[in-house]
């Protein structure tokens, strides 16, 4: 991790091809200036091919010829596969979907993280591979399982975690009145008198009670991280001075990564930017998914930069980088020339030290036989080989060592317990917690900044502006230390922020309750809009029209209550405030990219920072006393002065 | 119920606030005009927290609230909510979905009107709550249950309504030859040898024999019939001279409403405006949608108020009455100003003697945190009372008792087996029964009508123009009375008329079978038409287009036959009949909604009934000698020489 | 057999009315000119309505009024529709579906072809029916069950079929090494260690190994074969000199036809046009789909006609005709005027020795009450009737006995497994293998080719154009086989040629794999185009849009490699070939109807083939000397010096 600059990688599998691949491939991998390669996420039947039995030379063989070759290795714990036997004599492993249907073999990540007995065995592989890897002087490291969550698996809605649910809940609450009266069980008749009375919440006649749902997912999330954490403990042990890390995904709504990042060096995510972006419905226009098709949008990307190098404050890898096209989404078009440059360099800016791409060699077989590699499956070189065979490495340093080589004045708050509370209860189907975040999240790059993603009740001390795009969750706690933060930054929350308490329920106060004294406002009304029906509104110096959302605010009557900004001047809510500002902080009710964009612009300079249009398709990113200009656009743009290419990048000198 | 007008009521949920707000709240209400409060629909768990033991004085304390403030207390049956401890101790109570799922405890409604174990717990606390306050002078009357039907519940696909399903065929039919005979089940080798043979239609290979699920769905409204009528027995035993009631659901399909209202003393109904528009999807555009999505659509409304009238034919309540946003729909809008009034007065002109919210202060927990109320979750007044505040209900006279106040010249027949019938082969994929009767009444409304919705075996006499848009299934005592009734009626039959005999099968000899008399004519074909495709009718001196449903007629050979109104000129029935006219009966073959609102204006006419083209978006309602003129538009409209605020009302005399 | 001219028929079901129509519907029919009826399909549980009691006087009396009438008649063995006694005390025959569960007794199919249990009573009931009818002078010949693989019903994803499917599997492979390794199961830790932990390959996780989809499809291919193959071999012995058939699907997908079609003499398909254009969803815009609703679309219905032809290169029957509207579509509009007729004659000129309409009198009962029959239920004669009345069979020869008399010039290959690989990964959602394959086949139909649908690996040697539109799977031994057609014949392929061997990996030195001395050039890429989005191509003397699909190739560097015919002109692919010509071979890699039609044109004509442009809806059919000259549209067309009218056709002597 002491290089000085941008580092490459690959994900290998010897275990596809014929061990007589393994030698020329390391040296070839060596050749296109990869420094890593990560192997065997998925080699357990390779690796145990029956209970207990271990077969190890063809690992041995394979870690040996890419070390000969001069690369670093990253070992995988192979959990996010278990083999055919496991699940065949253990089927208790098996997790169960939100239908009721046990998940089968046959594909990847079928088992329920509370099951004691994957549990079991989860710990003995890994200790067994880091009884035999640990001390490698090849293995630079380790990845543990794979994307957790991926296919919707951080929760087993049966068997083993329904099972485990009523003892989470018992150690958490004490008493069962104490749990009825957090989750507001008199509503319909739903108090427990009982601890074994309580499943996971589905199979129900109809909606979910909100907090059920949410103490099910914090029991799911607690139950990934303390798997996580076996593995960690083992590899620490048998492995020390190796890094520990995991690959996270893209949108990952299952757990909560904060907690589950804890005990790793570094944090990983695996970055597929076309796919991305097809797959991902909540945010963007058809127009939007045709235009950006062939190189992901940039701010969907690097939202997830920014939302994982803020999980440690650290710099990440990129795990698994796309570098042709996808297989996954309903379409998978090739990337455009320069894609894969620019995803690479995206990275870098936003804070990766190391990008590792997506595979060696496509795969000839099973799942993933349409996805590309850096080689086609006849072994020639496809179009990203050649892309990144011309990449200058030099140019991107990776910053001081240990420092924190990005630095955004900006926060943009985020957590997984607001988007739980959030997505349950919607209100306006075609509005979401990650859309409602990537609106503000883009609207400030669009504006020229860097931003960090980062957990609410974080250290917030460095930042100038902090904005709050769905902070739905509220405790007095982080009301407090939003008050603090407002002491020395401008804040901007929007809509449904402190919509609801720590168990789920609405403040009795109602909204925003503690935070009532912070925002000099409290709530009167939410309005969801159809497409079609819209709403305006009027500022000072601008007026605008408004979709899908639109909440009012009155106020508090005590003096120095907020002040109004903008105000409806039709509709339902006819003359009341729509956005209100007190002193530092000021409240957006109304969901409209205009106003939003508008509003930042306005609070970015009250807070002393330098504001840029920038053009559509133009970003900048900055690290290490380089700005990165990037071009995503498919034709050429004026900017600064000189003309940026189709999809390509300049480094600059701050 | 000797009222001299209209009275207003609330729901109210005191185990969901700190006791110490309930005498207050009481107080408020009646502050605010409320006369009833309806609680303890979902209070099971609080009543009786585990098996057997009861706890009453948390219950007595708060009907004593309500008393000593001076409203009139609505008790329910708590039966749609069983307990943890009942579904966990008792799993044989809960319901199978369609898919053969077990729909389980955690939200509401999850039971079997069929489980005997069920019926025993329904009728023990029936008669715990009944023995308790069944003579309280503070409590007017009960309703049963809550919204049977709702979520489809009306019924279970497995489980005890398995078990029970043949001994009511056996009952029904004594012979299984009859059964095969009476489902045509010769037709795919479908004959049963023994009873016990015989399940409910789901998890088939393919489509389900109509017959077989015709008396499935009739098995399970007896089923919901029997199950409410041990309640209703109880409650006449313990609870001499209180009312009983049972508050019914927009468009709710799962049973024979008619069957079901028997011996109740009034029917309630759930009138939810713009949740009912949003998430209704067979009936109105998205630009209808759009446009009605602050008030809900007028006609939409009033065919369930002139419905629920009709079960009983006597005046009704609105058991709950949206009074802000809803929760439950993609989109959840504001109402209009206004609408709370409009809808209010709407309920009153069709015939609701007592207009309840929903509901008085925000729930602060679990399912339905995003629902409105009277006050806000922080107990400040919202919209909705704000209005209420302003009503000056002596305007709205219920008139004399006993007497029917309502008194349409305009019957609109409606069954519960035609629907079952239509919708179970709907032969074009975008045409339903209720989008089809809407669409006839939506018609009649537009030409200044009031109509009385009624069950096509009702006494017809009071009637000048009878209209029977989709009346699929026909036997002979009904062709018998309407022949009666065409005797001093006009009537006008819309398509599928008399399509299906009693038990599902079409009519030996064709359709409309035994009705072939009245018709004078017979079908020859009917013709599916996808969106796109359509064809033209032509008349004596009006053409148009025609969408979704062709059929054509053939004059009866012998003399007297029917005469040809309109023909089609081009497709497949070119030349054919699309509307015929036998003496003072029309049948409309041809779905068009111009064709239909032109034909009905002739046959009022004919009728001797005065017509008149009303603006869109305005409606007449006529009650005890007032006229409600409403304008359900954003705008004002010029009407009758006056200008109609938008979203407002006149009371006027006739 | 042996007539000398087209022979029509009817579907009749005696168990269905009243026995004494029986005589009188066979007069009927004989003097409405049919030859044949089809009889008894669904009457298992008339023929033993308890396990061991056969009642076979009905259809003793049955059979002998159609033969009195002169008819002859085809019986069915009825193990389409096994009885509830069979269902209910055998429940180990009914089929699972994909999602686990089982599909149940009450409507039709619901067996699984691998159950021993059903084998042993399907083989008793044909044994046993056999005998009584074998001899019979009144029957001609039989009917095996119903339409194999309706509803989905191939396959069962459970019970019986999971038990049978690891043996076929240790059958076929011997050992589980050798079927990881086809199967490619290293990829994600699949390996299996014992042959008892195979299952089929639903409720995964995520996406399936498509080798492991592929065996379990042509494992559920066999057992529908073998199923078969019992009751043939049954038949042949008890009912000597009688044809056996089975009546097949449209664009049925659950087993391959060719091996399930041998053992019959003829092959018979179901022919309902207007469903077809309305349920398939994979080909045609929603403005073709109304343009066609009423007649279907041409193309579409001929590919069938020759596809089932080809299935045993004879001449086939259409055993059940739509006659009027079908009831099992989303819409399901009337057949234009001379709708019946055209499609008759369609199927004469395509190999269609006898046409059998659907049905003689539309069903009064049941599932089917909406389809229509020759008769109306009165029992009038519906529209169809009235068109057969007007025919003159003798206008259409059959050809000389036992020779070829539909000899088109141009093949075009057909395989289910390459159908069932392309289908499981199909990488851009909006194109499918039946698609790709009706594109091409359309393209000759419009370019006024006849057009033999045949297995890549039958007899090739008559034909000057070889048209592989989708040939996904390909082995060293079909290679070899289109080399030789090579040296006689022009080919032109279509995209994903040659993507995968014969086990549903991919070639180890990429694709075309075996193929590439044949075509050659290699695959560069390919390219998945969302809607919206697509490339361009330029060739010598022509330039279009490419949309869903784009794929390039290199020329092989060896001397002699393909030359380039199109070049991508924009995009990823930017220079690269999108069309190569190696030889008489053409690669066709962009998906264009433009392209696809203007190089087939030139194909064409390079293999000497008169080429000409039809006009929209305007088709040509050859059949015996004859040439059927079709006009598909609503108006009428100018063609060839005269006016063909709407829905029409001429016959004319080549």
């Amino acid at each position: 991790m002491n290089d000085p600059h941008l580092q490459l990688a690959v994900c290998d599998y010897p275990e596809h091809v014929p061990k007589d691949r393994w030698a020329d491939y390391a040296r070839q991998q060596k050749a296109l200036g990869l420094s890593y390669v990560r192997i065997a996420e998925f080699a357990w039947a390779r690796m145990e091919p029956r209970e207990g039995q271990y077969e190890w030379a063809w690992l041995d063989e394979a870690v040996e010829a890419s070390a000969a070759a001069g690369l670093k290795v990253v070992l995988c714990t192979p959990t996010a596969t278990p083999p055919a036997w496991l699940a065949r004599r253990y089927p208790e492993i098996l997790p169960v979907d939100r239908e009721g249907k046990v998940r089968d073999f046959g594909s990847r990540r079928h088992y329920d993280f509370a099951s004691p007995v994957y549990r079991e065995h989860s710990r003995r592989i890994t200790h067994a591979l880091a009884e035999r890897y640990g001390q490698h002087p090849g293995v630079a490291g380790w990845q543990t399982d794979n994307e957790f969550g991926c296919h919707d698996t951080a929760r087993s809605w049966g068997g083993a975690s329904a099972a485990a649910f009523p003892g989470w809940l018992e150690a958490k609450y004490g008493t069962l009145e104490a749990l009825n009266t957090a989750w507001g069980n008199a509503f319909w008749s739903m108090d427990y008198s009982e601890w074994n009375q309580i499943r996971p919440p589905n199979l129900l006649v109809t909606e979910v009670n909100p907090s059920h749902l949410l103490d099910f997912y914090r029991f799911a999330s607690d139950t990934v991280q303390s798997f996580q954490s076996e593995q960690v403990a083992i590899l620490r042990e048998l492995s020390p001075d190796r890094f520990v890390t995991h690959n996270f995904m893209i949108f990952e709504s299952g757990f909560d990564h904060y907690e589950v990042a804890k005990g790793l060096d570094f944090v990983s995510w695996d970055n597929y930017p076309t796919g991305m972006l097809e797959f991902f419905t909540g945010w963007g226009s058809e127009d939007l998914k045709t235009r950006y098709a062939r190189t992901g949008h940039p701010d969907f990307i690097s939202f997830q930069h920014d939302l994982y190098r803020g999980l440690l404050h650290r710099p990440f890898w990129v795990m698994e980088q796309q570098c042709g096209q996808v297989n996954w989404a309903p379409y998978n078009p090739l990337p455009a020339d320069g894609a894969v440059g620019l995803w690479t360099m995206q990275a870098w800016a936003h804070g990766a030290d190391v990008v590792s791409y997506f595979r060696w060699r496509a795969a000839t077989m099973a799942q993933e036989v349409m996805h590309s590699g850096l080689l086609r499956h006849d072994e020639t070189p496809d179009r990203g080989h050649h892309e990144i065979e011309g990449f200058r490495l030099e140019q991107f340093p990776l910053g001081a060592v240990d420092s924190k080589t990005v630095q955004p004045k900006v926060a943009l708050l985020h957590d997984y317990e607001s988007l739980w509370l959030y997505d349950v209860q919607k209100h306006a189907a075609s509005l979401s917690y990650w859309a409602q975040a990537v609106t503000y999240y883009a609207a400030l790059r669009g504006l020229g900044q860097d931003v960090d993603i980062v957990h609410p009740d974080a250290d917030l001390s460095g930042y100038a502006l902090i904005v709050a795009p769905a902070l739905t969750l509220m405790t007095p706690e982080r009301a407090e230390h939003l008050e603090e933060a407002a002491q020395h930054a401008h804040i901007v929350f929007g809509p449904r922020t402190a919509y609801r308490t720590a168990s789920g329920r609405t403040p009795e106060d109602g909204q925003p309750g503690v935070l009532a004294g912070l925002l000099g406002s409290k709530l009167l009304n939410f309005d969801s809009l159809r497409p079609g029906l819209s709403v305006r509104v009027q500022g000072p110096d601008h007026a605008c029209e408004v979709h899908t959302w639109a909440e009012s605010y009155r106020a508090l009557e005590e003096r120095h209550g907020a002040d109004v900004v903008y105000r409806y001047t039709d509709g339902p809510q006819h003359g009341r405030a729509a956005v209100v500002r007190h002193g530092s902080v000021t409240v957006i009710g109304a969901h409209s990219e205009e106003l939003i964009e508008h509003l930042l612009a306005g609070e970015l300079r009250a807070a002393g920072l330098p504001v840029e249009r920038l053009p559509e398709g133009v970003r900048l990113s900055r690290r290490a006393g380089k700005t990165l200009v990037q071009n995503w656009n498919a034709e050429p743009v004026q900017y600064g002065g000189q003309t940026l290419g189709p999809v390509s990048f300049e480094v600059m000198d701050d």
